[in-house]
């Protein structure tokens, strides 16, 4: 007799974004007419730019001709692209991180799913509250934790709070945790993490032996030269940090799907005997076996934005977003509201700072301003009150919006 | 302390076609000038169609406008592929398979590996043996068996034997078992299931609630009309059978990476309170959390295999492969293998019939005649003895290797 995951009976009904997808459907299909101003999801709206298009076409053009096809590639990734990954957002950094510590995936969604299938069963999971939804589900389907409780926190996973009280930045746990997700620059807070502070963790990590699981799938969005790019800029990282890029949102891939995961060759953990075992083989057996790699055409695209003429484009992209942040941000100050965020990193963080809860805000905003926000409760409990605004809408919608939230009636 | 999955240890070093790599990287080493013909990876050599390469170049096109830019798709898939597919695939041939039942992928290699996901810890799996080694090697990763045995087979896995002796249909297990993976045509061994011969294992599932993960990836190589291409072609397996399809092998997607999985609705399991339960929401979570959608433009190229030109191409590609195999069976034969497969699939299996080993046999072809196959063993331990060739190459290898084969000294 067959038996089911029972893991997945613990999640609630839905995961955050399909539910908001729910109920923006719902309303429209009642509001045909509705012009709906979509800043939920962080989903970008800006094409892929003309250098990553021509590279994209040419990876298609070889696949038509049998001399220049291109079957089964390395499960990995291609080696022009590993290495360009390694030269540009590593070695020019200063992180010791060579191309074959890159493994190549169709996304940073599945890569940060995946990587507990390296861990054991009992380890305890950390993770920042607020955080992306993904970090906690998939702990939870995996059979990481115990069962929801009252308070909607899971049992037996360690949540960090991130709130206005403390800047948004968790303090380091105060009982032993095995494996820490950090995001930074932070969705969907906004917030950033200095070298000073990144150090911490990585010395909390060596102490307690545990792996801190960095997500930055943000890096490019910062301006500030100050703020590390990449976890692996502060020392000791190679030996307790495993990394997650994706260039979703760096280039706009959202649609077109590329990412990668570094781990480097130095990262150790335990097993059963009290030995230490390197991590590395066993993600590369693991992205060996239940990966076949991605797209060569997609792969081709992504390399192009490490030429200088693709790096120049994607800038001006990001610039392009990072302006939305700032109006939004400079607004909604202006409106009242506590805004964080939206200078380093593409979200808008927010708090009516007069008690009204996230999905009611989001249920108010949907039906009388026709806007679509993120409610913060869907990223964790210490999200309850807040709201984020993604910067990736066009620039008009983002001033279409900031006008109707402007005219609402805020009865609180 | 971070914890590794232990299970992973279990492995052996490689995964077969790494291990078949390896060996042909370091032959090629130390022969630089030997010219090797490769029929062991079952990768595809000839060019995507023009009608598929069209569809692709568009989808790229779409993405390089604000105005037709696609970024999130629907993770399961766009509605228009998973339409053609639902249509063509299934209803064409009498199987009643909806398009929200269809969940498209990167790749079965994923599919059939992640699967195991929505499945407790406790169920029995039954692999054919031979068989592709992701059912195997994910099973042991993800702890669903014991530890490797001195007869090569692993604890807790129920191995069912396919050999010249069944006629490479296993035989109904006698013992209860929860999970089964079946895969025709068969890779390796060539051979296809009768609609009768699935029968009989829609009704041990069905008796036993027992789910059949069926591996269908060859179907389009299938040219008698008596064989069913899909499981939900017979009676009953709606309630019991999961079917894997990918576009790697039917319209040379090797590198481009799509595929997908169906899970029926009605398709239920148990869990511990006794109570039966859909799997269809649980691997729609899955999909939706863990994943994030296929490629658009990849998925753009994949419909237009349904197209009634792209049809046309593809089956003029198969026909290019069935040649070859005809050509490699009807020569192995000659030569007095005994040879099996080859007439509704693409692999072409036999045995040297005088006691040779796999490994000993690829070794003699790569150093002496400088032709890459598969070990049989490599599958799982009734291969042994085995071996496997794909008839994927050009067909001027097939030509050449077959010569070499023939020129080649046999000393046992």
């Amino acid at each position: 007799m067959a038996q089911i995951n029972e893991n997945y009976l613990k999640l609630q009904a839905g995961y955050l974004f399909p539910e908001i997808g729910r109920r923006v459907r719902e309303f429209q299909k009642e509001n045909p007419q509705a012009d709906i101003v979509r800043m939920g999801i962080g989903d970008v709206t800006q094409p892929l730019t003309p250098t990553v298009i021509h590279a994209f076409h040419e990876g298609v053009e070889e696949m038509s001709s049998a001399s220049t096809f291109k079957g089964y590639g390395p499960e990995q990734g291609y080696d022009f692209l590993r290495e360009a990954i390694a030269k540009n957002d590593f070695q020019y950094r200063g992180a010791d991180i060579h191309a074959d510590e890159i493994f190549v995936s169709d996304g940073s969604k599945c890569d940060t799913g995946n990587i507990l299938e390296i861990f054991g069963q009992d380890n305890i999971i950390a993770v920042q509250d607020p955080a992306y939804p993904v970090y906690v589900d998939t702990s939870v389907m995996a059979g990481r934790t115990g069962e929801k409780m009252d308070n909607g926190y899971y049992d037996r996973l360690v949540y960090l709070p991130c709130t206005a009280e403390n800047g948004f930045i968790p303090e380091i746990p105060k009982t032993k945790v095995d494996i820490i997700f950090l995001c930074y620059p932070n969705n969907p807070t906004g917030t950033t993490a200095s070298k000073q502070e990144l150090k911490k963790w990585i010395d909390y990590a060596i102490k307690n032996k545990a792996v801190i699981l960095y997500d930055s799938a943000y890096e490019a969005y910062i301006s500030d030269p100050e703020i590390p790019h990449s976890i692996y800029e502060i020392e000791g990282a190679r030996e307790v940090a495993i990394e997650f890029r994706s260039f979703s949102k760096t280039a706009g891939f959202t649609g077109t799907r590329c990412a990668y995961t570094v781990i480097p060759k130095s990262l150790m953990a335990s097993s059963s005997d009290g030995s230490e075992k390197p991590l590395y083989p066993l993600w590369f057996r693991r992205h060996t076996t239940k990966f076949n790699g991605v797209s060569y055409p997609v792969q081709k695209a992504a390399a192009a934005i490490y030429t200088p003429e693709g790096k120049k484009e994607v800038k001006s992209t990001i610039s392009y977003y990072m302006n939305n942040a700032r109006i939004l941000r400079e607004n909604l100050t202006k409106m009242g509201f506590q805004v964080f965020g939206g200078i380093n990193a593409p979200y808008v963080w927010f708090n009516s700072g007069r008690g009204i809860n996230s999905w009611d805000l989001f249920d108010k905003l949907l039906h009388e301003a026709h806007v679509v926000g993120t409610p913060g409760s869907g990223f964790g409990p210490s999200g309850e009150g807040y709201f984020r605004f993604s910067s990736f809408a066009t620039h008009e919608n983002v001033l279409k919006a900031l006008e109707r939230l402007k005219n609402l009636k805020w009865n609180f």
